[in-house]
């Protein structure tokens, strides 16, 4: 059984909560949480490896992903948050190393990109939702340790005369720190590129002083002060927020979808996959008509309730796509419902947006897109009677990579604009997919914004919102081909041209981890002084030194 | 032999002229010249494949980058250049596939760096230099052809009923239209992203209308008016040019530097290589004193003039380390000279900026200073007693990835600025280097320049200025022991870090095409989908078809 196989083998779930974390402790205390990592060392995803000095595999990611999920749903009370670790002088030691070494390319790639959008997840919810992240690390805290800490907004070192932080990632592995590292060591933190570049290259790390000089952390305090200004700054950080101060929240509940050999099943989210022609349709169900009026009856359904359910079901089968399914390139992406209710949804939404939880919400629904924005498959979105595509839903087909809309005079057929479409769902690189699309005339994104009636098929196509129109004799034949002729193409060429293609535009932060750094790292993922048989990733904790073929490409 | 040392085993040399192009004619009619491809078949840098259409090596760039230079330098009467074909129905078929099939990774990545590189030269004169570019296709169009037009300010085509605009690589070789293609169609063009999606997979492009409504063209004409149309635009784009209405320019003599087995020497650069550390040392000497005092008198110097002559052999010297010397990892840079004389030359420069000749230099040494940047070798500055960093050649040090300053009391030993770093010379990211640097503290950048006076070790580390300043008893260990460990890193590993911590701060089209294209064109270059046995690029112009991994990464 090759790397490929045994890495991908077993369906991942994305679906845990606190009570059945094993390697993280979530505890809340008035407005401050404390999210203390202690990994179980046989408690990975595969019995292969062991989890050792608080090292991570994708499993111990996902109840991190989880938990801050639920801080934001479930405790508006929390305004601060701890990241630390319960293990004595270690924080983290990153990545699990020979996790990496036993997975297949794909699983690296895939791995990383979860790692990313978590550490994203950290960083909205400090901008966008009044909650603060101090990284506390107790101990030692190497590679990707150190790069969640560099997703809080503060990181505070013990002075212990021992505990450093460190990138040993190029220096121990042959490979980058590439789930963020680099990026936001010089452009969120903004250290001198020259101590960037020596901090990047010693595998020791750097503590003490010297730490805080290169503005590698906040603040060191010896070990008997440290827990008191942990505390005493996460109060201070937590007072700054405008977050309720209290509860109650709402609680996410198990997704359980009816899952089958041929898809997934979830309450509005349906894919059905197609595995000769490597094509999946996935279906968004839009709300139903009477939805609850009051902010109160919204949250009195909880989760049950159609933005949230909707979007963590979508959020849900594009995890499991990219984990499970990898032949699986092109997805067919439908909707179904009533659009009006779709547009008095949305615009119950933006209404409502002062209150905490229509505002996690719709952050929600903003990260889910972007994560189809990030996903390496094929979308097209096919716009057909009785669709949905109208508001919020008509995002998915903006952020297809193209849409295919039929005109038949016989059937009415329309899509719909809201102000959703026009502010609140912005992309990696800051814009919405309006803007995006119309990044050569940006007057257009008001005027279409501003028509306030939905758009026949020809209309929609004059005005640049659809891809194609073809007519009900076309139709078919110009769908089929259209599927057929994607799926016949490299699958890694069409990786690569959908990251340059769908984000036009101003880079970011974020877009800068997901293109250049992801991409240099991709491609040290696959070469010979990383992965060969003398490669440094899989000499590493063995007798043998790697040996590398130096020359510099 | 292998592909690497096939492809890698002549010694390329970037040194050409117009009397020895083989594949470009170079005509000037007043303020328009014609730089019309003509490629001859059987005169590509190996006998190995013959360049059919209009393909194109690396030594038909080399001569497109010398046009560009030239026109820039020993024209200034040209205000446009029209960019045409020589053949009948086919403007240019792209960068050669049987060329690109047997060349080892290394050299594809370089060949795409270097056009890159001259792609950007041809917007750097289009933005500062007041020459516009005209593509006038008069055939077919396809992939780095396209490339290539994009790069110009207008694209006419011929409408012919057959001639097209196409980015076949996708479809056809499964690898991306890498030399800023996909960048371009999207951020220059701003062409729609669905638009960009379809075109970027029909292997046979779009043509007509089409090609003017998808803005991948901006007119097309019937053959039959399409020599007058080109020839009315390309005057209207010349009258608004701020060139001189005449010459004389300088004339650009070839560098012919003395090379041997351990370096190359020119004039002002030398470059020494001990090939068994696998580190080069690159001394560049600044300008005497008693330099010109007159435009008239620098121009009567012509090619001789140090900061034209010292930038073009630095940007040969770096050429030539790339193309050549893959297994020189690591560059020390040095300089010596009059610091005084090195200020005098920077506030000469910054005096005369009006003159097109001096303008034309400094843009120059911008671009000399970027190739840098995007050179993938670890680059150490070495600032000891007699060295010249000072103002343009302290860039040098600011360019390098560290830099150590020796601090002994009883050597006088220092570094100074110009406004020659505060301005002129920035970087991909639209930066100054000392902008890039100083991203956390802006307002030390105005600080150091004001200062007037130069810096002495201690305060040249305080103000972070250099990175270390070790005494004369650490000095010999703490160099020696940074450089050894240098060139131990896993080479791949060190490309990738470079590539992420050099460009902080904004992104650009131009990093944008360096970063995130290149590094996914880097990944896909070395994927089985494209060179495996039966990958795309293996397969195309053979009886077979590829057979892909369809897995999505």
């Amino acid at each position: 059984m090759d790397a490929a196989t045994k890495a991908a083998a077993p369906a991942v779930s994305f679906d845990t909560s606190p009570d059945r974390y094993k390697h993280w402790k979530l505890t809340v205390d008035g407005p401050v949480a404390t999210l203390s990592m202690d990994v179980q060392e046989d408690g990975g995803l595969s019995p292969e490896y062991r989890l050792k000095l608080n090292s991570y595999d994708l499993g111990v990611d996902i109840e991190l992903a989880d938990a801050i999920q639920r801080l934001r749903f479930e405790h508006p009370e929390v305004h601060a948050v701890v990241v630390t670790s319960l293990k004595e002088r270690i924080f983290c030691a990153g990545a699990n190393i020979f996790m990496l070494r036993g997975s297949s390319h794909a699983w690296k790639v895939n791995f990383c990109k979860f790692t990313n959008e978590t550490r994203l997840a950290i960083e909205d919810a400090s901008a966008h939702s009044g909650i603060k992240f101090l990284a506390a690390l107790n101990g030692i805290c190497a590679g990707g340790g150190y790069e969640l800490a560099l997703a809080c907004d503060e990181i505070f070192l013990v002075d212990d005369g021992n505990s450093a932080v460190s990138l040993p990632e190029t220096p121990l592995l042959g490979v980058l720190p590439g789930t963020g590292g680099l990026t936001r060591v010089v452009d969120k933190r903004k250290v001198r590129r020259d101590l960037a570049d020596v901090f990047g290259t010693v595998a020791e790390g750097v503590k003490g002083k010297r730490a805080v000089e290169w503005r590698l952390v906040d603040a060191v305090y010896p070990t008997s002060q440290f827990r008191d200004r942990v505390a005493a700054r996460a109060k201070e950080l937590a007072a700054t927020s405008d977050r309720p101060s209290s509860g109650p929240g709402i609680t996410l509940t198990p997704l359980a979808p009816q899952a089958g050999e041929s898809g997934l099943t979830y309450s509005a989210v349906t894919l059905e996959i197609d595995r000769d022609k490597r094509v999946a349709t996935l279906t968004v169900a839009g709300p139903e008509p009477g939805q609850p009026e009051t902010v109160e009856g919204a949250q009195a359904l909880g989760d049950r309730f159609w933005p949230l359910r909707a979007f963590r079901e979508l959020d849900d089968v594009l995890l499991r796509l990219r984990a499970n399914e990898p032949l699986i390139g092109t997805i067919v992406l439908k909707t179904s419902g009533d659009q009006d209710a779709m547009l008095a949804m949305d615009a119950w939404l933006l209404a409502n947006l002062d209150h905490w939880l229509v505002r996690e919400t719709v952050h929600f629904m903003k990260r889910t897109l972007k994560r189809m924005d990030l996903t390496s498959r094929s979308f097209f979105a096919l716009i057909e009677p009785g669709s949905c595509f109208a508001g919020t839903l008509f995002e998915l087909a903006l952020a297809a990579d193209r849409s295919y809309m039929l005109d038949n005079p016989d059937e009415r057929n329309t899509i719909a604009l809201s102000a959703m479409n026009n502010g609140p769902l912005t992309m990696s690189n800051g814009l919405t997919r309006l803007q995006t699309r119309f990044l050569a005339q940006p007057e257009v994104v008001d005027e279409v914004v501003a028509r306030g009636e939905p758009f026949e098929p020809q209309d929609a196509f004059d005005a640049g919102l659809v891809s194609f129109a073809p007519d009900d004799i076309d139709w078919d034949d110009e769908v089929r081909l259209a599927i057929e002729s994607r799926v016949a193409l490299s699958p890694d060429a069409l990786t690569g041209m959908e990251a340059n293609l769908r984000f036009a535009g101003p880079e970011t932060m974020e877009t800068k981890i997901f293109g250049r750094l992801t991409a240099w790292q991709n491609w040290i993922f696959i070469r010979p002084n990383a992965v060969g048989p003398k490669g440094a990733l899989t000499a590493y904790g063995s007798q043998s030194r790697p040996e590398f073929d130096f020359n510099r490409t």
